[in-house]
């Protein structure tokens, strides 16, 4: 199979669990269409594939780690719509169309974003024929994961209108921001195989590093993407005032850093998991070459 | 004990979960000062002081009661910090305190949101050691009726501006908006007890009549403290364009309409629990009674 081919081959299963979710859902208009809007708006599905992928490694419950992975895209898709309201990041667009409260108002943004989260626990909870207590377990890593997203948040909206803010800021910030939710995907994945305590560690120590390699990549991207920062490469992002690995260590530092993350997460599975992490390989190498 | 005392009987083992529940809360600054400000800021704790109160009746677990109506709270706390943001009521004031977002910003007052209820989740799901089937249900119900919540703020924002809305509408807004919590909160007292299904039904109609008679009752107590609304009786509330049984019904109507709520609250607990429902019939009257 063509790599772009096995890195999306989780899709169709993941976009049908998304839409019965919805379909399913007890919601007054606009509330549901708003939900929709963004929930049904495309994209790689990283999280569930990251989960779906982990349990077909550990050869885990495919129904449990839908359930657990489509709620995280639940949760990231409530955080992309509250990220993008006026009071946050005031974004107009997302992913090439309207941002959500340009489309539905703030307020009834807002609410979506409520709505999304809610729905996200409704769901894992709604699957009593399904759950043990490894898939409760499961439950709760993603909440606390969630709750750490949140936190992450809060601390880079801080970081940004503080001079003071650096290393030790970035790195709370990037390591729940960005890197709770997928970590609690991969860890999805591996409460769907009841896996024991230390291949969650093995996996834990894995996302983390990804995850820092996701938000690396990504700094980069957005520097790379904007000519006219090009030139910048030490002091905080002047477009955004935004605390970021090219920010705070430049372009080629950051690429330098990437490139090694890169390296051990490949060398980390290779370590842990042998010849059976062929889809987190191919994740991996596409955090980094995406958009390019 | 005098019915006051009686009332608020519950309160300090609230504060002193809801205490616990923060310090035990990894989150960084502001964030918890935020969630601490909205959730620590008094009240009379209605809702986990219900989970008490019919865990009491019941015989339950006290312990079950306690986590699942402190959950409750948190969501109850998170509901009223949106609520207030400039993109909903816009309100500067609650509990005679500046409002959240006055105090922390729009983008903390958000995130302090949804950190508390995401954090509500965390600590219904982080009870593995007193989490039985029934407990599991009781969680379930509350996600629901916090999505229902959720709706219902929805319809509401929007029956605001539509002049077609009508009693269809606002049956709609205050099953939702403010009766779902309070019958969530019912019920997690009954799943206390592992409550059978005659029990959970009854409590769920006593409920759900419980929480339209709140509804009315703040309707009242919203038009009587504004005298200038004093004079009308129909059409919507001018002041806010708010539909509410009193812009709906006039003033009189909508005291009639309590009245006989009342008395079918407590008819309906003498029938289904005699004697031991005497906690549930202080709330009843403390409802009605309430700002008077």
């Amino acid at each position: 199979m063509p790599r772009r081919e096995e890195l999306l081959k989780y899709l169709p299963l993941i976009e049908e669990e998304l839409t019965a979710a919805l379909d399913m859902c007890q919601a007054s208009e606009p509330l549901l269409s708003a939900m929709r809007y963004s929930l049904l708006a495309g994209g790689k599905r990283l999280r569930p594939s990251l989960a779906l992928g982990v349990c077909d490694m550990l050869g885990g419950k495919t129904e449990i780690a839908l359930r657990l992975g489509c709620a995280i895209e639940l949760i990231h898709t409530y955080s992309l719509i509250h990220d993008d309201l006026p009071c946050m990041d005031d974004d107009d667009m997302r992913r090439g169309r309207p941002s959500n409260h340009k489309v539905y108002g703030e307020a009834q943004a807002l609410l979506a974003g409520d709505a999304l989260l809610t729905y996200a626990f409704e769901r894992m909870l709604s699957a009593a024929q399904i759950a043990n207590e490894a898939y409760y377990r499961g439950v709760l890593e993603i909440a606390k994961r969630a709750f750490g997203m949140v936190a992450g948040q809060s601390m880079d909206l801080i970081a940004e209108n503080d001079p003071e803010a650096g290393e030790e800021e970035l790195n709370y910030i990037h390591r729940h921001k960005t890197a709770d939710l997928l970590t609690a995907s991969v860890l999805a994945g591996a409460y769907s195989a009841s896996a024991d305590e230390d291949t969650i560690k093995r996996l834990e120590a894995f996302s983390e590093k990804m995850g820092l390699l996701f938000q690396i990549t990504d700094d980069i991207l957005d520097r790379e993407g904007d000519p006219a920062l090009m030139g910048k490469t030490l002091g905080k992002d002047e477009k955004e005032n935004k605390l970021t690995f090219v920010s705070l260590y430049g372009l080629e530092k950051a690429k330098t850093l990437a490139e090694g993350l890169q390296k051990e997460c490949h060398a980390m599975l290779d370590g842990a998991f042998a010849k059976r992490a062929g889809y987190l390989h191919l994740v991996i190498d596409y955090i980094v070459e995406r958009n390019n």
